[in-house]
């Protein structure tokens, strides 16, 4: 798993998302929110329908303002990619241009690598009924698309947006979840557990749990139950105090 | 890359997604449709706020219907999972309780090799606002949380939804896209790139394009451009057409 990548912490060097002629507010301001989700920061509007800012955008981006005051607006999808050495494109569907067709996990590996080596990337996203048109599809080194259900295959934009976030994270900074599991106590050692074990062996052999000839294959059983559950210290703690529970009220019911 | 799984392909077999006190339809039907876009079918619902069926669930769902139509509606958690043999609960955070957490791509493999062996599985998701209770997770096997920024680790329910449906499909179906690269023309044989290679080479020698002893060099810098450009047969009767007419048009000028 590659450490994390400052470049791409800060945003700078994260690829470009590039909205073409995006039509509602809201998909604009979801899309931000999706972006965010994912660490993405640099958003570029290709001529909005509604114009630019635009307020829908803002009230559907839950909190992602920041990014929509940096957006950038752009008259037509070529000014927007003339800085870029990689530019991809989204899309649904064959566009019978001669293009590679790349999965969103290996697209943002390749554009990863790119963004590595200073190179400036960015993803096109087409109008929400219409998708790119050939001219954009043409400026594009490469489409993306998504495994999806062939019967019911239309993503909305920030879904879309969404995906290729996650996937970006995924290629750039490998996954680092935002937590981890409980390190409240540490797992138990395998002396730990082998005091357990005889424990509670003891007690089933003086409580006649064993039938003739088969304590050492339920033993092993019961050890492996515990090792499937991988208890942690405090885990042990509570068994054992459970077992000696047990076994002294079987003391005193049998006195 | 699997092939694809029948079992997978009709709906049965694939994880229950499980919307533990939902508050907005809206909410529910954008979560139907990430789900029909990666194939998924089976929703649960456990004590739906507004009660069910939703209309405002229906408008939103653009199109799943028939997925709307068949969700089932639980009391409680504990009755919604009484059939399964694997549960997962997703959480944006660590919930104190010692669950293993798991990456949405490891959690669905799992869920995936479960789910062949004839298990039924399923993935809760909790409320809008405040997520599971530590009574739902309680039901749980393990936690599922997506590798999201943490300044910004705010997903929707949809789009917690689309990334688990996401995953689902790479882990049980292998990334099936929906199309591929267009295969109207093959890839160019070795023996018509050598043909091209040799033409071009040919009518550059005439027209003394290469500078004295620089001949091996670029010519391999060019044959370099063509391989990276990965032609078809077709791209290569265009190429061979237009450096005819260019060589035609300079003996043409030099006449």
């Amino acid at each position: 798993m590659a450490a994390v990548n400052s470049v791409t912490d800060s945003g700078a060097g994260c690829p470009a998302i590039i909205l073409v002629e995006p039509q509602l507010g809201e998909n604009i301001g979801m899309a931000a929110r999706a972006m965010a989700n994912f660490g993405l920061s640099e958003l570029r509007l290709v001529a909005p329908r509604d114009g630019w800012p635009n307020p829908a955008a803002v009230a559907a981006a839950a909190g992602a303002t920041a990014l929509l005051d940096k957006a950038k607006v752009y008259p037509s999808t070529a000014a927007a990619v003339a800085d870029l050495h990689c530019v991809l494109a989204t899309s649904a569907r064959s566009r019978g241009q001669m293009k590679r067709v790349l999965a969103p996990d290996a697209a943002m590996a390749d554009l990863a690598l790119r963004s590595r080596a200073g190179q400036g990337t960015g993803i096109l996203f087409g109008r929400e009924r219409t998708g790119l048109e050939n001219d954009d599809i043409s400026l594009c080194d490469a489409l993306v698309t998504f495994p999806v259900d062939p019967a019911f295959a239309s993503l909305n934009l920030a879904q879309a947006v969404l995906l290729v976030g996650y996937e970006w994270t995924r290629a750039s900074r490998g996954l680092a979840l935002p937590f981890e599991a409980n390190p409240a106590t540490p797992p138990a050692s395998r002396a730990s557990l082998i005091g357990l074990f005889e424990h509670l062996e003891a007690e089933l052999e003086a409580a006649a749990f064993y039938p003739p000839d088969k304590k050492p294959v339920m033993a092993r059983n019961m050890r492996d139950m515990f090792h499937r559950m991988g208890p942690t210290e405090q885990d042990v703690r509570t068994w054992r105090g459970a077992i000696r529970a047990l076994a002294e009220l079987r003391r005193t019911r049998k006195a």
